[in-house]
């Protein structure tokens, strides 16, 4: 059987950085994101006994690296099926790889159901979930829909992510400045193993659960200011457990400095804009609809950045499945 | 009488930042630097009967915001002398104005000495350090020469810095990058006032002590490599602690990224060199005297800056005293 998903990435506003289990991806804490109506991964698994051994293409390239992380997902997706058929994997992003944009969230998202729809598993929203974070761990935010919530839980079956609201429920937006094109030198799995060497980590997990409620009720209230200086603060700290870490992880690049900069500026006019920034160069400006107009005009004038509007959006689907 | 007075600004390896009082300028916390031999304060003190009031000039200029606060220090040498008398004050930097160049620390320096000298006050070193770091804290740590520490101390008395090395002791250099003009938008003072807001500014202080020991016995085993090392995290965790203050303060430019990213580049090519930051833009280069022909040999391919070459260097003296 053959089946097509697709997956949306998503933008953490309370971000996931650090597991206090590797292999099983369970992060040191809990986490809230928006899944991004414009960054989506489409994926095609067919599990069939013509196939000898896992075929993967990703983005029409083979990345040896990459294609080993999907064959170990696919292992354990055979596991659950008890199945030794092996796959053919065709997966595509409608966004440019760039440093940070959250192509393996969308990416996993989109393979675990992709996968296993066409090998026969018949699992819950929240099964989903726990398996795509075995995949990759922030992949597990995409699977629900709209605004999401990623328990930290305390073994595999209970870390998982589920919907606070619907896309629909309010209409923000993530404006993602895009300037640095191809991989960032340190990855995300490989830059978040440091953690526990910033001094500064452990007080940021004392404080995060009060966090995770602050945002919440700021989501729930609809309360945009006070939501958008929250989301920039958590940002900020999350760079500075970067910097702090041994060796340290300097993600930001001269233009993202630029685009902060921009983003203080164009507040102090007035214009309510607030940023995030991922394990990445990358700056999501954050803003509700009725600004999208005269942001993007601000944009328009900054030399040498392209950017992606991005709207609350649905989890992961099942578009197709086909029967042999 | 007149006298005139050369203070060196300083470069902080363990920083001063965060005031556990406002009005004494009683650090949280101790410190350690080193005299820069090419940032120099150059001030002439006259109290005379011959003026009615205070008369400043300050790099040619007159600023009312300026003039204020040295005004209030020539108060307190005045108590200090339990004199009346007002006084001419001129003080000039041979290095341009630039944010986060130390130009108070030097001035206060310059100032201290040559103040008090003209009043006729006769003030033991550490009593100098002591009257300087009222002025502005940092100054303190320019009165005695070489290598320095700044004891945080529990009061006024028992707040001063004194020389752990004479310059001589080791030949290591900062080559301060130069790239940013004018003021910084926040002033290091007002910056200081948020450093409690930061959540890691307890466990920064938590860990301080250990460091200024580190880094001590780095400086007298004359260790670079790990004394780099050190000096580059103190600064990463410097400015994390700044930007998770509320409201955040980035000092960082553009600019200061890249030549960060230069350092790491260049580094990972073999040339021994660390970078330290201020509260300010630029960035200063630790290397050793043997590199540096090699490092400012680099330097001159980078596009749009220009740069300061320091070695240690003594204290603030006073070089000239007349008599009327």
């Amino acid at each position: 059987m053959k089946a097509t998903a697709i997956a949306p990435a998503n933008i953490a506003f309370i971000k996931y950085w650090g597991k206090k289990d590797e292999e099983l991806r369970l992060p040191t804490n809990g986490s809230i994101s928006m899944n991004l109506s414009n960054l989506l991964t489409t994926t095609t698994v067919e599990f069939s006994s013509r196939y000898k051994k896992d075929e993967i293409l990703i983005n029409n390239k083979i990345d040896e690296k990459e294609n080993k992380r999907v064959e170990n997902f696919l292992d354990k997706v055979r596991q659950m099926a008890k199945s030794n058929l092996r796959a053919k994997v065709v997966s595509e992003n409608n966004f440019p790889k760039s440093g940070g944009l959250a192509s393996s969230a969308s990416g996993f998202a989109a393979l675990t159901v992709a996968a296993t729809a066409s090998i026969g598993l018949n699992l819950s929203k929240e099964e989903l979930s726990i398996l795509a974070r075995i995949g990759s761990g922030s992949a597990c935010r995409s699977i629900p829909h709209g605004f999401v919530e990623w328990f930290e839980g305390n073994d595999s079956q209970s870390s998982f992510a589920q919907s606070i609201h619907p896309a629909d429920y309010w209409n923000i937006l993530d404006i993602i400045v895009i300037f640095q094109k191809g991989d960032k030198k340190i990855t995300s799995t490989d830059g978040q193993k440091l953690v526990k060497t910033s001094l500064f980590f452990k007080e940021r997990l004392n404080n995060i659960k009060n966090k995770i409620e602050n945002i919440k009720e700021l989501i729930k209230q609809k309360d945009f200011i006070n939501f958008g200086e929250l989301v920039e603060k958590e940002a900020l700290e999350l760079h500075a457990i970067m910097l702090t870490s041994d060796p340290p992880i300097l993600y930001l690049q001269p233009k993202s400095i630029e685009i902060i900069q921009a983003v203080w500026q164009w507040r102090s006019e007035g214009l309510s804009v607030y940023f995030t920034i991922d394990a990445g160069p990358n700056i999501h400006l954050i803003c509700q609809e009725k600004d999208q107009k005269q942001l993007v005009d601000k944009l328009q004038k900054i030399k040498g950045i392209k950017y992606i509007v991005n709207s609350p959006t649905v989890g992961t689907r099942l578009t197709k499945k086909y029967l042999f």
